[in-house]
């Protein structure tokens, strides 16, 4: 999967509560850093050709509508054909994108591209795959919040499309796959981790079982599978309690004349740990699941997450992620 | 509620990966600081009667059996009557003791619990309740592990009952009391808080709605209530997550010699914060629900948790927690 292979993303340039500043200025920096790469941009006419005029390897398709955050989903995305959102989709559909990326709502992405990108033949439910940064590899946590309910079966093919992703962002030939619960041995929790338990233990490759909450950042499992509930409340809380403690951390650091001379010398590393322990590390997470590569990122993404959803996004383009999703599940 | 007012204690000296030295100490450090507790230690004779006879306001009551951590919590439960946890839920069913605290097998505590105090009648389910500390004041989480499955009537006794323990921890005479779901609309989430949030908005005092997983560490609630399944993850990542930042930003203050100069000045605001935001700061956790007071305590235990421990319970005590979730749920 050389640099060079050229890759087209079709970027979200409405989507996001930063946008269109924060958007475009993280495609101007991802594509200044990937030469291969070339993105068209979707939003309002006055936004993005000047934004493509501006830029080389960047194309516009205006679009006339937009998507507010606190609209139905699906009635939105079936009734706005003409949104950023449904547009990026089409252009995977058709070919003319390899994938897509937004950082608007996550429930109208979804939605979006289920309905105009469609579902891999025998996938029972998409799901939402995201990287979670730990002290070493990065863990891939799903669902991360696309299926509120879930049924055994449906983990178990999170647990291959998750399995099939950290191939490429973990970068591991054998994944070691967990199924998030409150105990670790095979007859803990609830009706629906028993039951996915012994589903997963029959017919998951490198299945190593329970993992509790605990086991999260500690790196126990590269790929940690769970309801898209769970998943959800699991990523968010991740997020703002690493955001809440480096905030007292920094309070700490800024409390005295001592303290604040002491911060000269830890402040760099302490802001490289924060670096790396940030959510935006990845940028972008994908649905799984859909028969194209659709990312979503943040809805505060700015242009460092931007661009590394982009770079994400990329990778997963010329490491095939699709068709390694579909042979994954292809005879399941 | 003068710390005059005489409390009972019953302390498992047998529960916990650092029994009996750690409970002995953490019993010895809470007697010394509340000159009206008693405490009665059960386990072992050999340990539980030199450690009585060593210390003032300490009685033994020895006990033949120790449920070992992997039983069958349930049939250990009823099979081992002469154990350290069965005889502690006995002395509160009697009045011996006030209250009981394990740092022992969770299920076990649990099935003792519930099978030998019995149940508030009308309570449902039996819940656990832990203390999260967070940048402001704590926060009640609940369910944290009792129940993997839940009805979304057994989500608003959580809220009653939880919102009785906050106005004893928490100390606040409103509590806010929200849901832990997917999104803030009352629309959002699984089957059960879509339920949930419509019964809790019709009978819940201070119901503020939902809350994201990201809210936990940020105090906009004083009571979160959550599925069982949900709060053991949410309770154990925050554990994982608050140990695993700080052994990093450990590693960064010792990682050059300008650094550890430099730690001298910031580590004891930061070894401050650790402590602020350990969940041993709270050291046990209740059974709201059952018909006496009985707590449970994280299984690495140390004199200082143990010590919390004891503290919380008295004050439970003192303040009649067993009263007052008996009159907040009395009446649904």
């Amino acid at each position: 999967m050389p640099e060079s292979q050229r890759v087209t993303i079709c970027v979200d340039a409405a989507g996001g509560d930063r946008a269109p500043d924060e958007i475009l200025a993280g495609v101007e920096l991802g594509l200044s850093r990937d030469p291969g790469l070339a993105v068209i941009l979707t939003g309002p006419d006055e936004v993005v050709v000047p934004a493509a005029e501006a830029s080389v390897n960047c194309a516009a398709r205006p679009t006339t509508q937009s998507i507010p955050m606190d609209a139905d989903p699906v009635s939105a995305v079936r009734s706005m054909k003409d949104s950023s959102i449904v547009v990026g989709c089409q252009l995977v559909r058709s070919g003319e994108a390899d994938a897509f990326f937004t950082a608007g709502s996550t429930g109208a992405w979804m939605a979006a591209s289920t309905l105009h990108i469609g579902r891999i033949p025998g996938i029972k439910r998409p799901a939402i795959a995201t990287v979670i940064p730990t002290a070493g590899p990065p863990v891939v946590l799903l669902d991360a919040g696309a299926n509120a309910d879930c049924r055994p079966e449906y983990l178990v093919q999170f647990a291959h499309m998750g399995s099939a992703y950290a191939r490429i962002v973990v970068g591991v030939d054998e994944p070691r796959v967990a199924l998030l619960n409150i105990g670790e041995e095979p007859t803990k929790g609830s009706l629906l981790t028993r039951e996915a338990h012994a589903l997963m233990e029959a017919d998951v490759p490198g299945f190593v079982g329970n993992v509790e909450g605990r086991d999260i950042p500690a790196g126990v499992a590269d790929v940690i599978v769970t309801d898209g509930f769970t998943g959800n409340v699991a990523l968010k809380l991740l997020e703002g309690m690493s955001r809440s403690i480096f905030r007292e951390v920094k309070g700490v650091l800024t409390s005295s004349a001592a303290t604040r001379l002491a911060a000269l010398a830890v402040r760099p590393g302490l802001r490289e740990l924060a670096g790396r322990l940030d959510p935006d590390t990845y940028g972008g997470a994908p649905l799984l699941g859909v028969d194209g590569l659709s990312f979503v990122g943040h809805g505060s993404s700015g242009r460092r997450a931007v661009a590394s959803a982009l770079r994400v996004c990329a990778h997963a383009v010329r490491s095939d992620l699709l068709l390694r999703v579909r042979q994954g599940t292809a005879e399941r």
